[in-house]
C-alpha cells in the first residue's frame, strides 16, 4: 500500500466511547450482533486492563515501528493506537518510552498485533495493551507504512475513529457511526451490577423511563 | 453421534473426591500411573483456581452451547462441567449467566475444550474454569448433542462421574472406579507439606499407622 | 450479523478476471501495492490449482454449511465462493457433492477460511480449492449467515464481487473497482516468461506500442 | 501406564474391513455418526495413500521406539500400526528399515501421532503413512510401554482391533464391534462412483435387492 | 549428541551479573546488538519473576530428566539453569522436589524450553522459572544426555557460563566474555529511573564521571 | 547485531559435499550423532527436491531481503544460501529473479526460515529450497543485515562454509570441519541400495576393504 498518513478522522463523542468501555467487551460484541471481534490470542498485558477510546490506525512494516512514532502526531487525548503490520509479527514494537510519549498526548491505551515490551514498567504505569506477544525483540525506524487508513488488526476490520473496548475477555471493535446505535441496544444486555455500574459512572439512567425487556 | 442425554449417572464418595483435590493435579498424575492428563492449552482462568468434583461431560457442536445448558438440569452438588467440542473451537461457550446458574445448582467447576468469557466476573465470583481460550464470542444454542456420554476433552478420555482434579498445573481425569485405589497411592507421594495439608483438610492421618514408603 | 442474503452484485469484466488470473498472485500483489493477501495457511489442495474468478462471499457459524447451499443460488459462471466462518474452525464443509453443483452453474473454485473434504474427487475434478485445512468432520445445516456480505477471510477484506486470484503462491483479492487499474500496473512486472503466456492467453500485446520499464 | 503388551486381540473381518476401506474416511466418517476421525494434522506422506485395516496400538515414550519394535512381534497380515506417544513428539520414530519389518509380517500401514523420516524410501516401497510430521530426528530404545491397550491418537479413541481407514481425507477410527453396521450404514452414502467402485472390488451388490435412499 | 558432561567452565563475575540483571532484559538486549534473546514463547511462571546468573547447560532426551539430576552436581551459587530438550518437549521435567534441591545449591533460577509443574509450590518459593509450558506430565530418567555443551535454546545460543537474564519482558542470553563489555554498553540505554535503581542496588554512579551521550 | 560482511569463507571439498548429498538427511543426521538437525516445519516446496551444498549465512531484517541481495556477491558454485531473520517471519523473501540470479552464480538451493514464492517457476527450474512457508508477501530492501556470520536456522547453528543436507525428510547441518568425519562415519549406517547409489555415484566402493559392521 502506498504510505499515506491522513490527519484529520472524526471520531465518537465521549459520552458514547464511555459507555461503551463501562459495559465491556462481551456485552458490546452481542450488542451489535456479534460482530468486530479480534482474535483470542490477543490478551492484556495485566489482567485487570481496561479502556475503551478512538482508534489511531497504524500500519507498520514487521520490525519497523517508524509509524507508530508518526502516528503519535495524529493522536489526541481519547485515542487508542491499533497497529497491525503487513505480515505477521511478534517484535516488540512499543516500550516504556513511547507509553510515556502516548500517555503525554492523553492516548489512553494500545492494541498492537504484534510484540510489547518493558511491561513491568507499563503495568506500574498502568497503561493498558492487548497484544499477540510480549517480546523484548527491538525494531528499526526504516520503512514508511500509514497512519489512519482501514486495516485488518487480529482478524478485526478497523477504520480511523472506531471505537475501541478492551478488557480480560479481549477486544471489540465499533464502527464510529454506529457507536451510539450499538450503546443504546447494550443497554438490554446489562444485568443488575451492570446497570448499577452504568448508571453510577455515567450519571444516567436509562431505564428509569425504558425499562428495558429482558 | 447420536444427540443422547443420560440422565443418571454414578459418582465417587464426596470424601475421595476431597481428598484427590487436596493433593493437587501433579500428585495424582503420578499416583495413577502418568495417565489422564489434559494438554498443557488447558489453563486456569486465575493462577489461584483449585478444584475437584465429579464429571458431567458435555459433548457440543462446535458455536453452540445448547448442551451446557441441557447439562445444567443433569448436574449436582460437587459435579464439574467437562465440555467438549465435536471439533476444535475457541468460541466463548460460557460466561457470567450460565456461571450463577451452574453455582446455584452446586457446581463447583467447569472445564471446557473451547473459550469462556465474562472472566472478570468469573474470577469476581471465585468460580474456577480451565479452558483452551478466552474469547467473547458468542455461541448460538441450535444443534443437539450429548450429555454424560464418553468424551475426549483436551487428550484426555473422560467418562461422566470421573473425577476431575484442577489446579495451576492443568487438569487430571481420575476414572471413578480406581478413585479410591488412586487417593491411596498418592499418600506416599505427598511431601511434608502436603502431609499436614492433608490431615487438616481431611481430618484424617494415614501416615499415623502406616507410614508410606519414601 | 444480522443474517442476510445479497443477490445481485457486481462484478468486473470477464476479460480482466482472466488477464489477472494469467498474472499469478505473487505479480498481482505486487501490482496493486502488496495488499489484499491472503495468510500463508491457506494452501491449494492440489499444487496445480490455479484460478482467477469473481466472489461470491459466504460467512458460515463454524461446523455448519447452510449458507454454502444457500450461496449457489448466487452463483455466476466464473464465480469462487470465498467462505468465512464466524470463529476459527477446520470442519469439512465442502465436498463432492457441493463441487458437483457448484461445477453445474459455473462455479470455477473456493476459497475458504476452514476445511474441505472428498479432496480425492475434487482433485480428480480438477476443481480448485484453497483451504485451512483438509478434514472430513462433517457440518450441520442449522444456523443462518449471510451471502455477498464485506468478510476477512484469512486476514484479506473481500467484497462480493471482488476478483479473486489463486494459485501455488496462495490467494490474493483484488478490489472489483481497482481491477483494471491493477491489471495494467502488472503488466511491467511480468518477465519474458510472463508477457509470452500473456499475449498467447490473452490474444493481446500491451508491449508492442507502450514497452513497460524495467 | 503400567507397560502392559496384549498379544491376544479380536479383529474385525478381513471383508469388511476391505468394504470400509472402499468407502473411503469421508463416507465412514458419516456412516457411523460423524464419530472416530483424528484431528486434521493428521496428513498422508503421499497424496494417493490410502488403507484400510485392523489396529495394532502403540503407546511409546516421547523419543523412544521401543515399543513399536515390540508391537512388531504381535502384528499380523492386514494390520495398521497405530502409533502414539505420552506427550506430544515429533521424532521420526519409524523409518525404512522399520518399514521393510513392517512389509513382511503383512502390515499395510502406519498412523502416527509423531514423526517419520525415510520418506522417499517409504513412497517408493508405497507404504502408506499419516503423521503429524516428517522429522528426520532420531529416536532411543529406553523407555518401556505398551502394546494393543486403549489409545487416544490425534483425538480419537482407538481399541486393539479397531478398524483404521486412511485416505488424503484423513483417518478414521471404527470400533471393531461395530464395523459391520458401520459398513452397512455407509452403502447409502455412496454416490454411483462409489457404488461402482464397491460393487467391482468387492464383488458384491447390495443395491440390487435393497436400493437405499438418497 | 555422544552424553557430556563438562564439570569446571568459567563464569562472568558476579557485579556484571548482578548488574546486568538490575538492567532487565529490554535493556540488555539492545546494549548487545539486539542479540541472544529467546523466543517469546518463553514465559515466566509468575509476573514478578526476575532473575540474572550463569548458565548451566542440560541437554535432556524428551521427556526425560535424567540429566537435570546430573547438573545439580555442576551448579554452584549464583548458577541458573538453562534446560533445553533434543527434539521439541512440554513435559513438565522439573518441579518442587528438584527446585529445593537447586535451592540448597545456591541456584537462582531456571530457564527450560519445555514443561514445568507444582507451579504453586515454586511460586510460593519465589523460585524463578521461564519455560515453554507448564505441564504435570512427569518424566523418566532413563537416557543420558549433556551437561554443560552448547545448546540451542528456545532459538537463542548458549554457551556453559553465559549470563542469563530473565523477567516478565523474556529471557536473554550474554555470551560471558562479552559480559562486561555489555554491561558498560547497556549504561546509556537506561532512563532516569533505571539509574537510580542502578546506583542503589550496586552502589556504583558510573554518571557522575563520564556522563553517556543521548 | 552489527551488520557484516564476511567475503572470504572455507567451505569443506565437493567430494565430501556430494557424499554426503548421496547419503541424504536422515543417514548424515544419525551418522554425527544426531545433531544439526532443523525442525520439521521446514519442508521442501516440491518432494523430490534432494542437494547438498556449502552454506553461505545470510542474516536479514524481517520483511526485507536486502542481505540476499549482498549474498549473491559471496555465493560460489556449490553453494546453498542459508537464510534467517532476526525475528519470526513468513515474507516471500525470494522469487524467480532471485532464483535465475543464484543459479547463475551456481548456486545449487535455498534454505529459508522465512518464506518463499513463485513456486511453480522454482519448481519449473527444479530449484530446490526448503522453508517455513510459501507466501507471495513481498519485501522491501532497507534494513542492513550480515552475511557469512553465525546463524541459528530453524533451530539449528549453521557456520557459514557448513555442509547444508536437504531432501524430503528434511534439512541437517554438517560443521565443515566435520565432514570428512561424518561422511565416514554415514557408511555403515547406509543399506544395501544405499550402498549401491554411493558407489554409483561416487564412483568409490569403500566397502571392499573395510566392510562396515552392522
Amino acid at each position: 500500500m502506498k504510505p499515506t498518513i491522513v490527519r484529520n478522522i472524526k471520531r465518537a463523542g465521549a459520552d458514547v466511547v464511555k459507555a461503551l468501555g463501562d459495559m465491556g467487551v462481551a456485552t458490546v460484541h452481542e450488542a451489535q450482533g456479534r460482530t468486530g471481534l479480534m482474535r483470542p490470542f490477543m490478551r492484556p498485558i495485566y489482567p485487570t486492563a481496561k479502556v475503551s477510546g478512538s482508534a489511531v490506525t497504524v500500519l507498520c512494516h514487521p520490525g519497523d515501528n517508524l509509524m507508530i512514532h508518526a502516528a503519535m502526531e495524529q493522536a489526541k487525548a481519547g485515542d487508542i493506537l491499533v497497529v497491525t503490520t503487513v505480515s505477521e509479527s511478534t517484535d516488540g514494537m512499543f516500550g516504556d518510552l513511547l507509553a510515556v510519549s502516548a500517555r503525554s498526548r492523553g492516548v489512553v491505551g494500545l492494541v498492537i498485533d504484534a510484540g510489547v515490551r518493558d511491561v513491568a514498567d507499563l503495568t506500574a504505569m498502568d497503561f493498558p495493551v492487548w497484544s499477540r506477544a510480549i517480546h523484548s525483540q527491538g525494531t528499526v525506524k526504516n520503512t514508511p507504512g500509514s497512519v489512519n487508513v482501514p486495516v485488518v488488526c487480529a482478524g478485526a476490520p478497523v477504520n480511523p475513529g472506531d471505537v475501541i473496548v478492551g478488557d480480560v475477555d479481549g477486544v471489540v471493535v465499533v464502527p464510529r457511526e454506529r457507536a451510539m446505535e450499538v450503546a443504546e441496544a447494550a443497554l438490554p444486555f446489562l444485568d443488575n451490577i451492570g446497570r448499577e455500574r452504568y448508571i453510577r459512572e455515567t450519571g444516567k439512567n436509562p431505564w428509569l423511563k425504558k425499562p428495558p425487556g429482558k
